[in-house]
C-alpha cells in the first residue's frame, strides 16, 4: 500500500496535548466570562445550508465558503461565521422566545483563503449576541464580557484597546457630504480595506460606485477625524449617532472598561450587515490583527425572513489572542502542573498502585497511573517531563510499610501518605 | 426574496440553551472523568483527508462518509470517527512521543445514514485511547474512566452493564473449529450483524465467505456459550485469550467496576480493526442502543504506515446516553438554577443596577443584568422562567436606602445586600 500523509489537510490544525494547554485556557476564559455576564450557551452543526449562508454573508465571504452536495443533492457548506445560523435559530422560534436574549457559542468556522503567513482555513470563535435590545446596554455587555475573557486569560488591561465607531455616524456624515444612502454600504466596504489596499485603489472603488472626485475627497476627509468632539462638530450637536457614542463611553466607566475604549472613525468592519456601533480590539503595540470585533446589526433577521429585531454581536477568534498572549507572557505561560502520577517498581506492587489511584480519584484528584512497572529513574524522568504536580513511586518496602512518599515535583517536598 | 428554511440541514442538530443543559452535563462529565484518569486532551479538525479515512475505516463506514473536493481538487471528508485521525497524529510523531500515551478528545463525527427513528447524521463522541501498552491495564483504565463519566452524569451503577469479550478468544475457537484465520475478519463482521439481520442472512454471509454448512453451524454454536468457564472449556485451560479475560475481571474488582462487567461472547464490534478485548455498555433494561464501546486494536498504526504499536480505544457518543439518562432521571433532571438576575424599575436606577452587576461579577458570580427597565411583575415572571437561582430588583427607594433585597427564587428567602 502507498504511504499516507501524516499531515492534517492543508490549512487545518492538529492540536497535540501541548497545543491544548493554550486552547483550553482561551476556551475556559470565554465560557466563564460569557456565563459571568449572563449569556446562555447555544450551538448548531458546523454544516449549514449554503442558501442561508449566501443570503446572509458579506460579499467577500461568499467566495470563500467551503461547499459541497450531500448524497441527496442538498447544497451544504462549512459555515464561515456563526451569525447566519444564529439568525436562523432565532427566526425559527421568534414567537416563543422572550426577548432580549443573550446567547453565546464557541464555534468552529471555515474560510477557504489563500495560505499566507500561517493563516489557517479554520478557527474557533466565541460569539456573543444580544437580540431584542436597542439601547447601548447591549453593546456594553458584549464588550465588557469580552474584556473579562481577556482578563481571565491573563491579558493586562493596558495591553489592548477597543476601538469604537458608529456606522450611523458615518452615514450622517456621508449624507452631509451629499453622498446618497444607497452608496453607503459600498463606501463602508471600500473604507474597510484601508491598510490592506492602497488609498488610490480605495478611491478607484469609490469612483466605480459612482462617487465623483469631490465626494471621494470628502470621504477621505472624514477618516482624518481624530476625536469624538471633532466628529460632533461635523455631525452637529443634535446627532443621534454622537449621542449614542457619548452614552456608551459614559457607561463604560461604570463597567470598569473606560480605560480600554477609544473612539476611532476608521473602524468600519468588513461585513455588510452592521448598522450602528462597531468596534474592534487590537493589541496596544499594534503588532497583530484584531483580537475581537463586533457591532450592532438591526436588520439581519429581516434579511432572512424574520421579524425586525435589534441585535448586537461580537466575534472573538482563537488564533490572534494566543499570538498576543504568547508574545506578552511567553510561550509556556499557560502550562500549570496539576494532578498526581503514580508508578511502581515490580509487578507485585501493581495492585497497591491501582488501589491508591482509585482512592485518590475517589477524592477528586487527577491521577495518571503507570500502566506497567518502571525503574525509579524511568518513572521520575517521565514524571518531570509530564504535567503532574506530584509523584508517588511504590516499591516493595512501601507496600510492606503500608505507606509511600508523595513528592511535589517542583519543590521536591515530600509527605508520607498511607497506602489503601 | 424567497423565504429561507429556518430548519438545520437534514440530520443535523440545533442546540438551544435548554438542549445545552444536557449536553454540558455530558461533556463536563466526559472531560472531568478523562482528566481524573490521567488522559491528556488532543483534537484535530473535523475535516480530514478522504484517503486516510478510506484506508482505515471499516467497510461499512466508507459508504457513509460525507466527502467533497476543495477548490484545489483535494479530496476531503467530514470524519466518521476519530481513530484514523488519532493514528495519523501519533504516526506523525512516533519517534518523539514517550509511550504509553493516554489521550482523549470530544469530537464531532458525521455519517450519512438513512434517517430512521430520529437517528442523526452527526454526533459528538468522547474518545479515550491508550497507545503503546499491551497489558490489560490499558483496557481497565479506559473502561473505568467511562464508568466514572457515567457516574458523574448521575447514572446509577446498576442501570448499565459493560459486556466484555475477546476477539482473540473467538479466533482461538474458530481455529479449533477448523475455520482458517483468513476468514476470521469476515466472520466477525457477519456475527456483529446479529440482531440487525436474521440468523439465516448471517449464515448466508458466512457461506459466501466460503464456510461450509458444518463450519457455519459450529460458528453459531460458539455464540451459545454463556460463561467464561464454558468458554475456557472449549478454548483449553492454557488459552492466552481466556487468561487475559480472567486478569481483566480480577483487576476490575480493584477498580471498583467488577459489579458492572459481564462476559458476553456475542460482543464483537463492527469495525474491522479490533484484535483483542472488545466491550460495549448497555442500559440494564435493554431498551437502548450501546452507550459506549471499544477494544484493543494492535495493528492500526501499521495499516496507515506507522510502526507496530499496541493500542486500546473507546468511543462514547452523546445521543444514547442522554436518552438513557432522561428515561431514568426525567427530562429536566439536568437543570440546576445558578447565578443571579438583576432588574430595575426606572431608567434612574440603571446605573445602580450596573454597579451591582459589576461588583457581583468581580466576586465571581454569574449575573444576568436586565438591559432595560422592567415592571416588578415583568421582572419576576421572567426571573422565574429563567435559570437564575437568585433575583435582585432595584426601585427608587432601594437606591435612596443604599441597599436592596436578594431573593432566592425557589425558597423565596430574602437577604438584604448593600448597593455599591
Amino acid at each position: 500500500m502507498d504511504a499516507i500523509s501524516f499531515e492534517p489537510p492543508r490549512g487545518m490544525r492538529d492540536f497535540y496535548p501541548e497545543d491544548m494547554i493554550w486552547r483550553n485556557r482561551v476556551f475556559d476564559a470565554w465560557r466563564r466570562a460569557a456565563q459571568a455576564y449572563g449569556f446562555s450557551p447555544y450551538d448548531s452543526c458546523v454544516v449549514e445550508s449554503l442558501d442561508l449562508l449566501q443570503r446572509k454573508s458579506g460579499e467577500e465571504v461568499s467566495e470563500q465558503i467551503y461547499h459541497f452536495e450531500d448524497k441527496s443533492g442538498r447544497r451544504l457548506a462549512l459555515r464561515p461565521e456563526m451569525t447566519p445560523t444564529l439568525a436562523r435559530m432565532v427566526a425559527a422560534r421568534q414567537g416563543r422566545l422572550t426577548f432580549p436574549i443573550k446567547w453565546f457559542a464557541v464555534a468552529q468556522c471555515f474560510r477557504y483563503e489563500r495560505m499566507t503567513r500561517g493563516r489557517k482555513r479554520e478557527h474557533y470563535q466565541l460569539n456573543l449576541d444580544i437580540i431584542g435590545e436597542s439601547s447601548v446596554s447591549a453593546e456594553l455587555e458584549v464588550m465588557a464580557a469580552a474584556a473579562d475573557a481577556l482578563s481571565r486569560m491573563g491579558m493586562p488591561a493596558d495591553a489592548y484597546r477597543i476601538r469604537v465607531n458608529n456606522r450611523a455616524l458615518l452615514s450622517e456624515l456621508l449624507d452631509r457630504s451629499g453622498i446618497a444612502a444607497k452608496h453607503h454600504p459600498a463606501v463602508f466596504l471600500a473604507l474597510d480595506k484601508r491598510g490592506k489596499i492602497s488609498d488610490e485603489a480605495i478611491a478607484e472603488l469609490l469612483r466605480e460606485e459612482g462617487l465623483d472626485d469631490a465626494a471621494v475627497a470628502k470621504t477621505f476627509e472624514l477618516l482624518a477625524v481624530q476625536t469624538l468632539d471633532q466628529a460632533a462638530e461635523l455631525a452637529g450637536q443634535d446627532s443621534p449617532a454622537i449621542a449614542t457614542l457619548r452614552e456608551l463611553f459614559a457607561l463604560a466607566d461604570i463597567y470598569g472598561i473606560a480605560d480600554r475604549l477609544v473612539f476611532d472613525i476608521a473602524v468600519i468592519r468588513g461585513l455588510s450587515y452592521y448598522t450602528g456601533i462597531v468596534f474592534e480590539a487590537f493589541d496596544t503595540a499594534g503588532k497583530f490583527r484584531a483580537i475581537f470585533g463586533g457591532g450592532r446589526y438591526d436588520n439581519l433577521l429581516t434579511t432572512i425572513g424574520g421579524d425586525p429585531t435589534p441585535a448586537v454581536g461580537l466575534g472573538f477568534g482563537d488564533v490572534v489572542v494566543v499570538e498576543v498572549l504568547k508574545d506578552l507572557l511567553g510561550e509556556t505561560a499557560a502550562a500549570v502542573r496539576h494532578g498526581v502520577t503514580i508508578g511502581y517498581m515490580e509487578a507485585a506492587q501493581r495492585e497497591a498502585a491501582m488501589r491508591l489511584a482509585r482512592s485518590l480519584r475517589d477524592q477528586g484528584e487527577e491521577v495518571d497511573l503507570a500502566l506497567t512497572k518502571l525503574k525509579p529513574k524511568q518513572f521520575f524522568s517521565r514524571a518531570s517531563a509530564g504535567s503532574a504536580a506530584d509523584a508517588v513511586y511504590i516499591g516493595p518496602d512501601d507496600v510492606s510499610a503500608g505507606q509511600a512518599r508523595r513528592k511535589h515535583l517542583e519543590t521536591r517536598e515530600e509527605t508520607v501518605i498511607p497506602l489503601p
